[in-house]
């Protein structure tokens, strides 16, 4: 069956990095669609205007991605997509369906045949780890830290073990106004010979990505700005 | 001290892509580079090319990066950088130290205080995983699975575990000539009611990604083609 197809469009990290770090096929392509299924419809469409100052996006529908809102829509989509109209999702920040929802759509997708057609863009994931220096042969991403405490030593406990046996790179995001809290976790918790990458407002003017020893991290002040982060646990 | 940064230069998945899927930043920084830290020098030179036909590309300087050439050239490295000279590093394909050789020298530039400074490209395993519909919440990249037929029976089985354990796709790549061994040995070693997603050729014209259970796997004929692939599963 001849139908539309969904293409995943990254956005960007800093909602202020330049529009030059977006490529222009990505550009084409947001063009030329008239239906999206997004996380959030405002930064959706400011993103979408920003890209194509031309479009009218009041033509546009969109379907509405959360968590109280992620099944109720498929006949609609699936209606769409039949009629040759091709759709896009995209997420606030980076990869839609990496540490994002989503991903239900897109085994709905696979379930009906539908072609899925990932577009390039920032992975805060992925920019961290091939900056960090750490074992990118082997890693796991973790998501967030448990933020009770005797379930998150658990879990520091476990990552470093992973690290340790298999020198697997372990990866965690946290929001903003934990950071400081996460990095005093992870350096009271690790063994003071392994690194610990934390990178800070990824694609920023103010980025930071620094890897030291914990031993190192202990000894030295560092205060991290209430910006969205990754840290990851390495050899 | 004042010194050059190290630039991270994602190289196109497929060579046959357009430069269109390139952003301006990137090529902006490539054209800025006199001092490139490579996989290989040819198909290193044939990018830059690519990306900026006017460079006079004899005047660049490559320094190699491989498994019988890893730290011999670190001093050189450090003598440009303390000369204020920026470096890009770039590997065959996709993201430079993820998957790929390169990650001892973006330590040493942390160790050196050198400033890393990743771009945007494609990552062959981020572009296969949100495009999947399995799991981005929790995920673990494995690389290539053992040749030796017990243990890589053993290491799909562990990888089996943690998919059923914990919702935590797991996700290997394979050379294109093992490709249909590979998948052919997933399907026969895992449960029938898992997810398979197999991601060939990713970025180019003939990309396929598929997401199926593995009982749907077993009943249809598939041959893969000898292209570079991700293999995915989750639930």
């Amino acid at each position: 069956m001849n139908q539309g197809s969904i293409y995943i469009i990254p956005s960007q990290i800093s909602k202020k990095s330049s529009v030059n770090m977006i490529n222009n096929h990505l550009i084409e392509i947001v063009k030329s669609l008239e239906f999206f299924i997004v996380e959030n419809i405002r930064t959706a469409r400011r993103f979408i205007k920003k890209l194509d100052n031309n479009k009218n996006i009041d033509k546009a529908t969109f379907f509405l991605i959360n968590k109280h809102n992620r099944f109720n829509f498929q006949s609609e989509i699936l209606k769409t997509l039949t009629e040759k109209k091709n759709i896009g999702i995209l997420s606030e920040s980076g990869y839609p369906c990496v540490a994002d929802p989503g991903s239900m759509i897109l085994k709905f997708a696979h379930e009906k045949n539908i072609k899925v057609i990932p577009l390039i863009g920032p992975s805060s994931i992925i920019l961290a780890l091939s900056s960090s220096g750490l074992n990118g042969q082997k890693f796991s991403f973790f998501g967030y830290l448990s933020i009770d405490i005797v379930n998150r030593k658990k879990e520091i406990h476990l990552a470093q073990k992973k690290v340790i046996k298999n020198d697997e790179t372990q990866i965690f995001i946290e929001t903003p106004f934990r950071n400081q809290k996460t990095f005093e976790d992870l350096i009271k918790n690790c063994d003071e010979h392994l690194h610990l990458c934390c990178a800070v407002n990824l694609t920023s003017n103010d980025e930071i990505i620094q890897t030291k020893k914990i031993g190192h991290w202990k000894k030295i002040i560092f205060k991290l700005p209430k910006q969205p982060a990754i840290f990851l646990i390495g050899k």
